[in-house]
């Protein structure tokens, strides 16, 4: 089946993937390449934003006078939903507030119940560790623990459980101080054009831009050099399981 | 082309893999899956046996009176002859010793000529510790090693570099105490028989049998569980590189 | 004093040890041999089921139709209790729900308090990290937290504090996924009857069986290669504590 | 400016430092060096006691018979604020219990308020494990929190947020079994004898007075030994973010 | 005394510092910041190449016809003179080889010798890992171990012995496979041209320099992130030694 | 049989235990209370010094006018062996050279024909890692390679092979930086008197008697606290190989 014929059917009969982001902006920079990667190639690329990162990661919006925490949600959701549009992905936020974040069993079973609802063919979420921002690892331990209950039987025993997709944890804004490193290097090449345009719709985050371009670049490189293959652009990823395979590659 | 006609195919025009063994008999419990899948394949699966194992694998020959160093490397040789045979491979000795193992750098040149030669898509070894046998350690780091000569446009510079093949570490005996985790579980259910048959050219080894048996059982089981597939038989690897792929999985 | 005449004191005067299992069935699985073994040497084991396991490791029954979590917990509370009698211990569970486990102060104070009327010679809990199951990590949490409050003088001071019981991890299902490390491999074999007999119990999770075989008999060999003594089944065991000691061994 | 300038000066003028402690003397024997050090150079040394240790670090008071927990808290507070005198800080003390200590979020943003208020340009507090103590841990983690909250514009968006104050983890009592290394080892020999006073301070610890006493030789040896120099005494920390800097040293 | 006195100077009155390189460029991307820096305040630097990387690290030149290894050593050292004299440094080259490099003891001891010569205040060297290189942490043991032999009082009793000058590793390839973490971020913005300058001078690795320039930008953005300061361009180095301090900062 | 009636046994009949030490004085700061403990309880403590620790560990010695290789190393000779029977142990001196210390393998299989002599029962040596000596974790790595060497029936099958002793690596002198964990406290308390003398008989090293006496003081306070016993000194040591045991303890 052609992706364009992937696309045109409805979100329930594709096959699907799940992108947990503590914040709003959090998996354009992060993660937008397998974003786009998979959305061409058919799948249902759900994203669930826990917060909109309203207080923590919207300065340049608070530095205008007479802002409101309400407005800033709005306008980061608006972004989030222009980059999800680019990215081909369909959003979701949990509103859950950030900075510090909180995540009450409610929304830990809500985000069960998606995983149910999605059956995922794979998961994508933060690094384990972040000294820069406790949300980041409160995100990654929620998409990880309601993954855990979607695959219990006793869990709403009326609906069917799902296998155990594997989960990979995208990379943070220093790696080496969050003990994450690179298992996965995903050639983001093809849809790189994609991933800059949604940057763009982050305003707020102007100077992540060029940072975020530079990442891609020199994982691009290493990923060159880890294959002999030419690949300019790449996104790291981390593996939280083994993976199961038929070869070695 | 299938199988039947990749294997009829000469040896320089077949895709390959390397496998480097420190003693005659490990590339059969540890990796002997993997080698009968990539054989049959139609892959060139060549395997190094850096040493016989004569001295510090070979318990049940020592026993007998009027052993010889000759005669107990002969016998492994044979054996281990036998084993690639059944897997599929060809068995090159460099019959360096073994406890202690030493490898000159004439040893560790003859590698890297190999890798020239062979070009192959993967390489098989052993983990990076291993407290129970220093050979193992040494062994990996010498197929490393000659890896990185092979690709260096100075040496030999008549002969074309390699490219940058990805490094598997197969599991040693007691793989926590070796601080090895496996990152990929190999489906070897297919040709479970061949290495089982392989085994049993161990003679001197039988107490070894039931043990790795229950190691593919264990592995299958958990990579099972990892993936929600059937899977009855694997062979836990390491990898020392990044993996560079066009998707996650 | 013989072991029947030590089983035949009462619990209060008879050494004890503690075993906090997150599941019905956990500590049978991970922990049957050492709770069999020093139940015959006439201590007061206690196994405090912080669950039932009802809805995440009960897949088979919840196939049944109209299966009901009460129903659920019933049986796997009587088959618990089998196992416990067939081992030699005392059972005692908190019932505070799995997939997600939650413990409130008021659950881990109740197990500072059993700490302090049972004054337990160790103490045995899961592993601190597993990716399979975020009960595991939660329950050896527990244990600890608990253990650190019967120390403390001002935590109900008419109650004697206890001293510092060892605590030792059990083995995970797949220990190199969860950084677990076996530091002491403990001799079951003269209590292994005991232990497959316990297993038989638990007839929702017959898969389990052999699995849990196959680890003891990998233990057991590994065991006879740390020790060269004839082992034939253990368990392994990781240390939270430094061990005093008044030889190395 | 002086230093006896300095500390005639308002507070809001002084640079300060933040010192965060889980229980009323953890400051004095982990970390009374660096507060007296900084305090002679006239900074505002602020320690916040998150509690008094009541129950689990006064195990001397509650051996009187009739013991409160009030009056193991009044004790307690005194002497804090007597070593806090000696070392030339200021105190505050939130009083949230120990073993265990909770933390709520008004406490959390509390803490945060604090860092607003005194915008330090650094920051003191536990090691990140310590089997021995659940309280520690806690303690750094919101201590972090905190930081980071305070960090973000949209939290009170009418205060200025802070910029990024480095962490510094002080020494656990077992420091290896905390996983804790010390990144740098602070030259304490000019300050120890207001160190030392501030152990008297600790009447119910007496025997903690000589293990922090070779805590603090040991360390000093190893400080002339890293680096040449005469050091008597020393205070180790661990760094939680990379030191940035214009020279290295 | 100022920067231009301090040039002034002969070398043996000037401050000095050791950068051990184990091929002719690798002291040019990994710390030609460090060294432009200290060779501004009148530092004497002296940079020792154990290698030219003639075999492994001159791919370009060797894509020449009839091309022979002394051509590549003297082109290296040419380019790696010309590098170290704009960044004001002085060098050494031992032409011990590469791919593989292979290090007596002369060369150790020639190596300690120049220690008691120098003296140095501090020293660079390479990662203690690198999969991608085995010469870069055989330069590093190298580099330490000659530190050590140059503080022994009976090696060369009559040559005064060396005190402890810490050391510090800079960045390798790919930081995160080589489990290397930046210790301290070291703002080399005042130096950026001349380091860029020096990097045009490695005609045979251009497709080096962009790698590197994203380097010293990713680490700039990091060291302002984590120090609320103004650093555009920063150089990565992990401590090998604990820092001996006065201050914590 | 009674210590006394024990020592009274001629060598070859009494258990034995190994200790590698890489310098002469070593043994006695590190393992001198476990040599003497083993001592007293009627084994045969055979310590190797690898070296004399001439060139590296007698400072003072190097001070004086005049002095000699040879001298220093008689007169390091003369105070270990003072020091071993002192602590009632038996010497026996490789004189490989110190700073650095090679090992060959007619060295390396010395040291394997002796463990095959004396079938000890544990083995003392280094931590694998030290920063600050690099002959201490060649030490290590060389008696745990002779270890297993002995065991491999191939070599010098007409000698009997040995068991599986298990190896404990004492403390170094700076515990954090060479990544080394007390895995046992073992209580010296009764001989500690006879450590203390054989720290006398290192005249060169005077410096050391206060700081390993607070070593001892520290880990027997340690002891203490991890088990509630009374422990005044005692000396940690790190595993290398799981405890095989019958009880957790």
């Amino acid at each position: 089946m052609s992706d364009i014929q992937a696309q045109a059917q409805p979100d329930a009969q594709r096959p699907s993937i799940l992108v947990v982001s503590a914040h709003a902006a959090d998996f354009v920079w992060r993660a937008g390449g397998a974003i786009a990667l998979y959305a061409e190639r058919g799948y249902n690329v759900k994203i669930v934003c826990l917060s909109f990162g309203e207080r923590g990661e919207s300065a340049k919006m608070w530095r205008q006078p007479g802002m409101t925490i309400e407005r800033v949600k709005a306008a980061r959701h608006e972004e989030a939903q222009q980059a999800a549009d680019i990215l081909g992905a369909t959003l979701e936020c949990f509103d859950l507030g950030d900075y510090p974040m909180r995540v009450t069993d409610a929304a830990l079973l809500r985000l069960a119940d998606l995983y149910r609802a999605l059956r995922p063919e794979l998961v994508l979420s933060h690094s384990r560790e972040d000294i820069y921002n406790f949300d980041h690892p409160l995100a990654t331990h929620v998409a990880q623990e309601a993954r855990v209950i979607a695959q219990a039987h006793g869990y709403k025993p009326e609906v069917p459980v799902i296998g155990a997709p594997p989960v990979f944890l995208f990379e943070p804004h220093q790696p080496e101080q969050c003990n994450w490193k690179p298992d996965v290097l995903l050639d983001i090449s093809s849809v790189w054009e994609k991933k800059q345009r949604a940057f763009a719709t982050m305003a707020a985050q102007e100077h992540l831009w060029e940072y975020y371009t530079r990442v891609a670049l020199q994982r691009g490189a290493q990923a060159a050099r880890n294959s002999d293959r030419k690949v300019q652009y790449a996104e790291g990823y981390a593996r939280v399981f083994p993976q199961v395979a038929q070869s070695l590659s």
